[in-house]
C-alpha cells in the first residue's frame, strides 16, 4: 500500500526565498491527506504535480498564519474547479469562523460539502477512522493550541497463496477466514497450518507530524517506534533559548526525540527564515541521530517498513 | 521622478502554473504602493525582489480571495520582521474585520500602526493626497462591491536654470517664486520672463488600475488620458457571455476602453486560468489598441509621459 509524503513547504513563520509555509500532501493508499496548509500551498501543488482534486481530508495544526492561510484560497479554487466530492477538514474551532466571514465576505458559496471537525487541544483522540488508517491527534506544546497528527495503518490480511490454495483445492469461502489467519481444515481431516496458504501482510507503518512545539516529553510515548518522524526543528542547538521562549524545538533536540522514541527515521523542518542553507541543521540531527532528511520542497518520502 | 509598476501576480480566480493572483508593486519617487496582496504576494515579492520593508501603503480592490487573501501573511512577516513605520491600508470595509479575526485568533499583536481606511464603494473620492501623488477610487462593477485605483502625479514645481539665475545674481530668495512661474524683477527694473529663467516640470503622470469589473462606461471619464491603464481582461470576447455574467470584461473591450478613454498605453492583466498562452488575448486587444503589453510577472513597466 502506497504511504509517502511530498513537501509542499518546509518555512518558520515568514516564507524566504525557495521556501513556503507549512504544507504536507500525505498520499495514503492513492488517497491524498493535506497537513497544514500555509500561504501559497495551491501554488505548490501545481508546481509540484500534486492534484489538489484528490484531497479528500485536511489537517490543520494550530492557527498560526504559517499554517493555514493557504487554505481559504485552496478550497476557493477547489470551489471554482466544479469539485463535488466531499472534503473533511481537521483543525481548531476557531478556523471555521475564518472561513465562514471569508466566505461571507466574498459571496462564495461552496458547492461540495465541507465537514468541519474542531480537534479538541485538550485531549488526545483518534479523530478518522477508515478503511486504510487512523489518525490521532497529538498534544503539543506550543505558544497557542496545537496538535500533532499521528497516521497508523491498520493491519491488513494475510495474502492468500494461490498456487497452493489452488492445488489443495480450497473452496472459495474459506478464503475470508485464511485471511484472518486461521488453519486450514481439509474434507480428508488433515490440517494445514494458515502460513503454509498465506503469507503475512505487511506490518502497519506510522507517520507522525509533529509542528509547531517545544521539546516536550509528554508525547513521546504515543509515538514510540513510528516509522517516519517528521519534527520541527525551526532553529540549530545554539538558539536554544529563542527555540524555548517561541515555544519551538532545535534541530538537535528533534535528533535527541527520534533516538529516545525509537523512530526509524526522522525529517526535519519548519526552518527558520535566518537559514539561508540546511547542511548544519541536518549535521546536528545527524549528530544523535543518524538517519534523518531534510524536509526539501517537492521531495517525497516513502514511510517505509 | 520614479513612477512604474511591478507585476507580481496576473491571475485571475485560481492560480495556474507560472501565474499568480492579482498584486502589483507601484513605485512612486521611491515609495511602495501595493495593489491587492493575492496568495502569494509575499513570496512573489521574494522572487522579484521587492522589498516588502519599503511598502508604505496598501490597496485592496474588492473582497474575492485572488485580491486579498495574501495580505495577512504579509502583515505578520513584516511584524515578525520587526517592523515599525506605519502601514496604511485602503479596502473595504469588512478587510478590518478578517484582519483582526486572524490576530486574534493567531495571538498576535501588531507592533507597528496599521492604520485602516474603509474606501467607499457609493462614491468616488480622493482616498490619499501626499507630496508626489492623489489616490482617487473608481466604481467599478463587479459581483461584489469592487474599486479601481487611479494615481495622478502632482504638478512638481519649475525647475530653476541655474547658469542663467547665477549669472542674473537673483537673490535666493526669489528662487520658491521662480519655481512658481513668476516673472523676475530685477533691481534695475529690468523684467525677465519666468520661462528664460525656468524650465517647465514633467506633465504628472497617471496610472489606472480597473480590476475587477463589467465593462461599463460610468468610470470612462474619470480615467481618460491616462499614462497608462491598467485594465482586467479575463477572457477573450468568444467568452463575452461569459464575462458579463462573471462581471468581467474581454481584451477586445479592454482594448476599446483604452481608444475610448485616450489612454497613451494599455497593460492587460487577470488572465483566466484557461489561457495556458497568453498571446491570443494581447492580438485581440491590440486589434483595437496597438499600445498594449501583458502584465507578465515580474516585469516593471514605466508609466512614460
Amino acid at each position: 500500500m502506497r504511504f509517502d509524503v511530498t513537501i509542499l513547504g518546509s518555512s518558520s513563520a515568514t516564507p524566504i526565498y525557495n521556501r513556503n509555509p507549512t504544507a504536507q500532501a500525505l498520499n495514503i493508499n492513492e488517497r491524498f491527506y493535506l497537513i497544514d496548509c500555509g500561504e501559497g500551498t495551491q501554488q505548490q501543488m501545481l508546481r509540484y504535480d500534486i492534484k489538489s482534486s484528490r484531497i479528500d481530508y485536511i489537517f490543520i495544526s494550530h492557527l498560526h498564519g504559517d499554517h493555514y492561510l493557504g487554505l481559504v484560497g485552496l478550497l476557493s479554487s477547489l470551489n471554482l474547479n466544479g469539485r463535488k466530492k466531499p472534503i473533511t477538514l481537521f483543525g481548531p474551532a476557531h478556523l471555521k469562523d475564518i472561513i465562514q466571514m471569508h466566505f461571507e465576505y466574498s459571496e462564495t458559496t461552496i458547492q461540495f460539502d465541507l465537514e468541519f471537525r474542531a480537534t479538541d487541544p485538550s485531549k488526545s483522540e483518534i479523530i478518522l477512522d477508515n478503511q486504510d488508517i487512523t489518525v490521532e491527534t497529538i498534544l503539543l506544546d506550543h505558544r497557542i493550541a496545537c496538535t500533532g497528527f499521528l497516521f497508523r495503518q491498520k493491519r491488513r490480511l494475510r495474502k492468500i497463496i494461490k498456487e497452493r490454495v489452488e492445488e489443495l483445492q480450497v473452496p472459495v469461502e474459506y478464503y475470508a477466514v485464511l485471511k484472518r489467519g486461521v488453519d486450514y481444515f481439509a474434507t480428508n481431516g488433515q490440517v494445514y497450518p494458515n502460513n503454509e496458504l498465506t503469507t503475512a501482510a505487511e506490518e502497519p507503518r506510522a507517520y507522525a507530524y509533529c509542528s509547531d512545539t517545544l521539546y516536550n516529553e509528554s508525547y513521546f510515548e504515543q509515538i514510540a517506534g513510528v516509522n517516519l518522524l517528521y519534527h520541527e526543528a525551526t532553529f540549530a542547538h545554539d538558539m536554544l533559548d529563542r527555540a524555548n521562549e517561541t515555544h519551538h524545538t532545535t534541530a538537535l533536540q528533534a535528533g535527541e526525540i527520534a533516538k529516545i522514541t525509537g523512530a526509524k527515521k526522522l525529517l526535519i523542518g519548519h526552518f527558520s527564515a535566518r537559514y539561508k542553507t540546511l547542511t548544519d541543521l541536518l549535521d546536528e540531527a545527524r549528530s544523535v541521530f543518524p538517519e534523518t532528511e531534510l524536509a526539501i520542497e517537492g521531495k517525497t518520502f516513502v514511510i517505509e517498513s
